[in-house]
């Protein structure tokens, strides 16, 4: 189909966007919208530079036979911080508190304009690692992990608490249950993870850190190594024994209980070393 | 941030795309690109244009004060079929047969490309109809109940099937368990869903149906109202009693576990009348 330059423009830079880390050569642009590939090149330039201006990522050219353009999402760290402020205030909220002092979520991470920047942010500061999948405990990790999937555009692994049938072959390990001192199994399908793979580990909350401990057993009996660590929310009250290092979007340093009161700082991860 | 005409579009197509079924007024634009509303305007006029030379989605313009510009998501049905009939053909492999005649999916719905494009399908397919949430229930179904929503904009609600202490209260009902016949709970977060809500309900796979009767009746004790049933695949073979309408991408007609083969047909969404 043949395009003018201006609709080009649009239809080329949703393309990148829906498709990022992956290279696409000019001349699949050139072939389906039937113009020079002198001109996909100068398209290039103009959306490459519009993304720098809004910071939504870069695009990089890649010369030569087999070259082409490829995507790199990103995120400006003062539209990271304005969001994560935005979610501090929404955790806050002292309605979420749930008896025995847990934290009602479930909100935040079934909303998709919330999940996405959370996504962005998160594949931002991974962005300089190669990762290979995401992986998470079913079930409140799932829409976590599905998210900074979508910005890295690899595919995410879910562990799970409890055996299906239709997982097939599963591997499982043995792990401490935070909140309740208890060995518990764990179980990932043998078939979702290959060997090899560099992993990101992605959580709602980070408590005792078990869960996260056990993933990264998991992830030796597959081969795979440890890419990186990030959670929603980790817990500055609870004694934890820190094995690994992560980044922390909110940081709950205190729940007060008997005066409903939640006490939310942004986590970790704009500390430069961590 | 003054903006160049080519670099706009390119900044409110992309803000387009991410904020689907939202009314944001061309003022929003004016100041946050520092051009005259009448440029803004021309410039929606192209996105328009390319949107629609692409079939990525209408861009409605609502007139008068409190009016603005709406981007609809939407899908060709050629691009539908030849993703739907990519689909088929990878559900038909062989080695997904696990014993007991299951199918194993979950490499298809872990992957972000493909759940992207199952999202927009089935979006587009109920387009038409007033949707504030999409229920699903875990696990499987969390990722394409995800991805459905984020094409919608609304959120999306996840029934369980055991008791979670970081749900707060919860409604619970009983449902028939196809695979096993017996009565079993499912459980929904009392906050998670909105009274008068129209809902989409969206699940992976289709046999009995108790699951999907079980998030119906769910509904009712939640005051709110059935939009619509869509799934990844159904099941046949199996005896149903087909109390609601649905919508399936997949039909898998045969599964022969000795000569370890899986027929698998398109779905019923492009048939006019279900």
């Amino acid at each position: 189909m043949k395009l003018r330059r201006s609709d080009r423009m649009v239809v080329i830079s949703n393309y990148l966007i829906n498709n990022p880390y992956k290279l696409t050569s000019l001349n699949t642009f050139a072939e389906k919208y039937e113009s020079a590939k002198s001109s996909i090149s100068e398209d290039i330039v103009i959306i490459k530079r519009a993304f720098e201006e809004i910071e939504i990522g870069h695009i990089q050219t890649v010369t030569g036979a087999g070259g082409g353009v490829i995507f790199t999402p990103s995120i400006s760290t003062l539209e990271s911080k304005t969001i994560i402020e935005e979610l501090r205030d929404k955790l806050s909220e002292s309605d979420r508190i749930l008896p025995g002092g847990y934290i009602y979520l479930s909100d935040l991470l079934s909303t998709p304009a919330i999940l996405k920047n959370i996504g962005r942010i998160i594949a931002k500061s991974f962005m300089d690692q190669k990762i290979d999948a995401v992986m998470t405990v079913a079930t409140k990790g799932v829409p976590l992990a599905n998210a900074v999937a979508n910005v890295l555009n690899v595919p995410f692994v879910i562990v799970r608490r409890d055996l299906k049938i239709t997982e097939g072959s599963t591997v499982s390990v043995n792990y401490v249950s935070g909140s309740s001192d208890r060995i518990e199994k764990m179980f990932l399908s043998k078939r979702s993870l290959k060997a090899g793979s560099r992993v990101l580990i992605v959580d709602d909350f980070l408590k005792g850190g078990g869960t996260i401990n056990g993933m990264i057993s998991l992830l030796a009996e597959f081969d795979s190594e440890l890419a990186g660590v990030a959670v929603f929310a980790d817990n500055a009250q609870e004694d934890r024994e820190q094995q690994f290092d992560y980044k922390s979007l909110l940081k709950v340093t205190n729940i007060d209980v008997k005066n409903q009161q939640i006490a939310v700082e942004v986590g970790n991860i704009f500390d430069s070393v961590k």
